[in-house]
This record gives structure tokens, C-alpha cells and sequence, in this order.
């Protein structure tokens, strides 16, 4: 009988405690939580020792845990530390691996002014984002149907799109086709922002209607099956301005500068830097005030991040976004996105939606 | 001129410093972030002082927090920790509280760490979330607009029900009616869960078709303005089977013997025992797994809970909701929740939405 991926990756990380010189690793996160075991509960905690692992969740859990898991399970009654602190003791382990990226300070004292006096919190950070990084073909597969749908959705939807549409009528209109698609959930809170307000990077959508002149910034992506999509596109509300075209062939040149650097090996400050070396030729470098892209997988936003920053090699399987833009506060933003994958030679771009500046 | 809701909030945490022995309150937990500040981007972190606050963010955030807050603001270029330890050290401030229930063990090494020997970070848990529990009267407006379009997206969009729909369908369709009527959001992932998927408490919308003879547990709530509401009704495919309307029966006498319990001076477990003992007079005791509610506002679960453990007085002003249920594996589930307001005498259902079994 195979192994599901979910005890293959437990086996990994069970095989490797002893290098870290760990008895144990204590992993509550939920995405790496599911990523370890399949469950999706809200509330979980995972033990993984030499040749074994136990999943604890709550009594709301008791039979999705047991269709979504094969680990072994327990169903704590009350607060799951306490359940978990017990089987601690009982087990005997001395070097506990935890996650304090992942982890609040109440719970980490809850664990330890709880333990045997010979056992420790060891901290292990980004073990499991590590493993997550580097997607296996079934991952892949997932990724590319969440970027599908997320991309007919889009499609479905701006065919429809006129001036005087109000922004929040757009986004939930593009969160309705996506669910009808077949996705669970909008990955992150959909960006409709129209006007001046495509300056705002991270705006929401508010009752103002689209109008003759307005760039509007659309951001959206899907969870399907867990995993996330994420695109930006530009459309313009009538005729773009002559100001409004240059600005968007500058974030257009500077993404597929940074597409075009992405490949194994490279690290991802070059690919950020491709991207602000093209906005700086057009004098918008201190207009682009995000970094260029970031991970992607069961979280929206993960390793590796593509930043001034960060020195991350990337490596074929990494499913990223190439998300450059350019803000001007009182005129307008543009920022143009796809989700791509780094494969053995290059990348390759799974958004299959056209870039043009899509005139409403 | 008067001052913001978020100016007075805030001036109560500063008058009340010095009793708890702190210089200052670090507040980084987005909900309380918005409750005291106005601001609703995803990266902040706020520093109440005596006469003065400043709330740090990224770049990205720049207008948006001068447009949604008062405060002084002060835009952070890489980490918000280090600009935050950076002027805790030229404050001078010795003793520096922090919510441990919030805070990452990361953060809090990372800030510990950079502070003057002289300094020391304190634990000061749930004081925002005591000072949210008890709502203003624009607050209780806030909570129930949303309950009330929530309750108009499941009417407008149950009267289309039939056979044969998918509870995924369902799904998308309440959470794209609560958008057109005002919502931002979903307050959590809308459950649908038909036959006996519907004896899994926190089932996700799957596939699965309405079958006649199924229960269907509708559980969904929105956010607007900021603002949760959370509403259960269950639904039946054909005439219910004797069996679902006594299970159906014994939830909604709980439900009602709960309400009835509830006004201020109570004790929250005690509206969750009045629940309790309806269900054990129909031997359903051993059924109901979860508390009989929660309150709810910028959160869609805040404090107070009513559990079996929990020993709160209810007071005047508490937003919770109400929400009994049985599941009997293998068969299927129940669940009716309203949200309720806590007043001088008893409480108001604020939840319009008649209580019968739906015969779709």
C-alpha cells in the first residue's frame, strides 16, 4: 500500500529530529498542520516523533480529523496544551521542537511551566516553510487549477463591466464566479480600487463607481482544494490618458523584466532588482513601494519573498508571484501580477489571462 | 470639536497605565488595533503613552492610516519591531506592556532583545478585548446592520432552495447576497452541511446534492463596517422524518430556554447549564459538544464565551450569540443560533429570522 504524501512528509521531518537533536517536534500552524496531516480543522496541534505522530484536536473535530488523517488521534476535552502537555510527560521526551514564529507567548508558557523538569522547547523556525517552498507535481496541479479558475472568473466577469459599476459590486461578483468555479474561498480579500484610489496599494472596495478616466487595479485569487492563485490586471474606464498608458507600459516592462530573471539558481533580490531597474529608467523607483512577488501554496503569502532583502536561491518546483507597481498619489496606481513556477530552465507562467490594459 | 470613539478609547487605556505599573501599552493585535486607532490595514502596531500614541506601519499603508486614524503615525521601512524598539529606546519608557496572548515568542525575543537593560516587557492579557466586550450604542447599530443583512442574504436566497442543489452552491450564493447587501465579507467560512455531513459541527460545503429527507445546517454570518454577525437555521429537504423533528424540537427549546436566561448579572454558564439541562431531558446530552455561544463584534468569536467552564457576569451591552445544538453521527445535526444583545432587564434578539424548521 503507498503512503500518503501527508506520512511521507511527516516521515521526512520525523527522520531528520535526530540531526536537529530533537525528540519531538510540536507543530500548530495550521497551514503546516495540514500540510503534515490533511486535517483542516481551526484548531490542531501535531506531535511528530521517531516512527510516529499524533494529531490533537477538539470533540468538533472527532470524525473530520479521523476521514482527513491517517495519524493517530486524540480528542482533547478541554484546552489542547494541557491534553498535549500530558502526553508529553507520559512520552518521555526530553528536546521538544517548537515553532516561535507560529507560537504565542501565553501558549509557550502554558507548555512549560507544565513540563517535566528534564524536558525543553527547543525553537525551530521555518522547518516545515522550508519543506512547504518547493511544491511536489500534485501540488503543482493544484496550484494551476486554482490559477485557472481564478482566471475565468476574471474573464466571466470584467466581459460585464461598465461605467458606474461600483467597486464592492465588482469584487463580489468576481468572489461569486470564482466559488461557482469551484473554489472554496477568495485567497485574500479581493482589491477593486478605482481612481485615486488604485494608488493605495492594499485598498478595499468601497461604493465608489467606476468612471470615465479611472484606472481601476483588480487583485484576486482563489483557494481551491487549499491551495492559492493570485493576479493583478489593470482596466481602464474608457480611453486611457497618455500619462495613464505610460505608466502602465513602465509596470508591464518591469514585470516581464522580472519573469524573464526568474530561473534556478538566481537569487530572489535579482529578480526584485530586474523589476526596479526598469521602473527607475522611467524614473518611478520610489513609486514601487511593495516587493516584487512572494511564495504561494495552502497560505496566500509564504516563502520565499522577492524583496530588496531577501537572498533566497530559487529552485524548479517554487511557485511564485511577479507582482511589480507603480503609486502616484492623486493620479493613480497600476500593478500587473502572474503566478508563475519555477521550472528546470526558466519559469513558466501559469496565469493564463492577457496583459493588455483591458478598456471598459 | 469632539473626539473619535478610537481618541477616547485610547485616553482610557493611557488614564488607567498608571494603576497596572506600565509607562506604556504596545498593541499589535489587529482587532484591538482597529478598535483603538480606526485602522484596518494588515500590518500595524500601536504604543499608548500618557497624553500620546503612535501607530507604526509599512509604506503601503501610508494614506490609508493617516485617512482612517488620528493618530500620530509613523511609517516603518523594514521591520515594524525595529522602528518600535527603536523609539521605546529614545522614550525611555522602563515598563512596557504587551499582550502575550497575541504576541509571537519571535516578536517578543526580537523586541526583548533590542531593549535598554533598563526596560522590560510586561504581560498584560485581554484588557482591550475586556474594554470590546461591552459595546457603545454606535457599536450595538454596527452589529445589528449586520445581523440584518445577513439575514437578508439567507432569505432572498433560501426562497430558490430546491432538491438537488449542491451545498457548495448554497454556499456561494448567501455569501454573494451579503456582499450586494453591504457586507465586506463572510465573518467565517458560510457552512452548509446536508444529512448526515450536517452531524459535523464545523463542516465545509462540499459537492454533496440536497436529498430529500436530508437536514441541512445552514451557519453563516457577515462582517460589515467592521462588524460580525452569526445566525444557524436549518433547513429540510421534503417533510422531516419524525426523528429530525424531535431532534429539531429539543435544539429549539434549548435555544429558547438559553435566550431566556440570559440578562445582566448572570453568569455566562449558566445560560450555557439552562441549554444544557433541556438537551439531557431529551437524552441529548452526551450530543451537544461545543458551548452554547460566544459574544462577537470586531471579531466573529470574542470574549464572552458560555461555556461549560466559563464564569463571566453577563452585563448590559454584550453582543453574543446564542447557539445550542445536537449531533448524532451517523444521522444528522442541529443547530439554532441567533446573535442577542445583553439589556438592562433580559436581552434582545437582534436576529429577525423566524426559528422554523424550513421545508424546502
Amino acid at each position: 500500500m503507498e503512503n500518503s504524501p501527508y506520512e511521507e512528509r511527516r516521515q521526512r521531518v520525523a527522520a531528520a529530529l535526530p540531526e536537529r537533536k530533537l525528540d519531538c517536534l510540536l507543530v500548530a500552524f495550521s497551514p503546516n498542520l495540514r500540510y503534515l496531516t490533511g486535517f483542516t480543522g481551526s484548531n490542531g496541534a501535531l506531535l511528530i516523533l521517531a516512527g510516529r505522530s499524533i494529531l490533537f484536536t477538539d470533540p468538533r473535530y472527532r470524525t473530520q480529523a479521523a476521514q482527513e488523517s491517517t495519524c493517530k488521534i486524540r480528542i482533547a476535552k478541554g484546552a489542547l496544551v494541557l491534553d498535549l502537555v500530558a502526553i508529553l510527560g507520559k512520552l518521555g521526551v526530553k528536546r521538544i521542537g517548537y515553532e516561535p514564529a507560529r507560537m504565542t507567548c501565553d501558549t509557550f508558557e502554558s507548555i512549560k511551566s507544565r513540563l517535566p523538569l528534564r524536558a525543553s522547547l527547543e525553537p525551530v523556525n521555518g522547518w516545515i516553510e522550508e519543506l512547504r517552498m518547493v511544491k511536489s507535481a500534485a501540488e503543482l496541479a493544484l496550484i494551476r487549477r486554482s490559477v485557472e479558475t481564478n482566471s475565468r472568473a476574471f474573464e466571466q466577469t470584467v466581459a460585464r463591466v461598465k461605467p458606474g459599476m461600483r467597486e464592492r459590486d465588482l469584487a463580489s461578483e468576481l468572489e461569486y464566479r470564482m466559488r461557482r468555479l469551484g473554489a472554496e474561498k477568495p485567497s485574500f480579500e479581493t482589491i477593486v480600487a478605482s481612481g485615486v484610489r488604485s494608488a493605495l496599494p492594499h485598498a478595499q472596495p468601497t461604493a465608489a463607481r467606476f468612471t470615465p478616466g479611472d484606472l481601476v487595479v483588480v487583485d484576486m485569487g482563489a483557494f481551491q482544494e487549499g491551495y492559492a492563485s493570485d493576479m493583478t490586471r489593470m482596466l481602464s474606464v474608457g480611453a486611457p490618458s497618455a500619462k495613464a498608458k505610460r505608466l502602465y507600459r513602465a509596470v508591464l516592462e518591469a514585470q516581464l523584466a522580472a519573469i524573464d530573471a526568474v530561473r534556478p539558481g538566481v537569487s530572489t533580490v535579482s529578480v526584485d532588482r530586474a523589476a526596479r531597474r526598469v521602473l527607475a529608467g522611467y524614473g518611478l523607483e520610489r513609486c514601487f513601494i511593495h516587493s516584487t512577488g512572494h511564495g504561494l501554496g495552502l497560505e496566500i503569502h509564504e516563502p520565499p519573498r522577492l524583496g530588496k532583502r531577501d537572498r533566497r536561491r530559487l529552485s524548479p518546483g517554487m511557485a511564485i508571484t511577479i507582482e511589480p507597481g507603480a503609486y502616484i498619489e492623486g493620479f493613480a496606481g497600476v500593478r500587473i501580477e502572474d503566478t508563475v513556477v519555477v521550472t528546470d530552465r526558466g519559469c513558466e507562467i501559469l496565469t493564463p489571462t492577457p496583459k493588455d490594459l483591458l478598456v471598459v
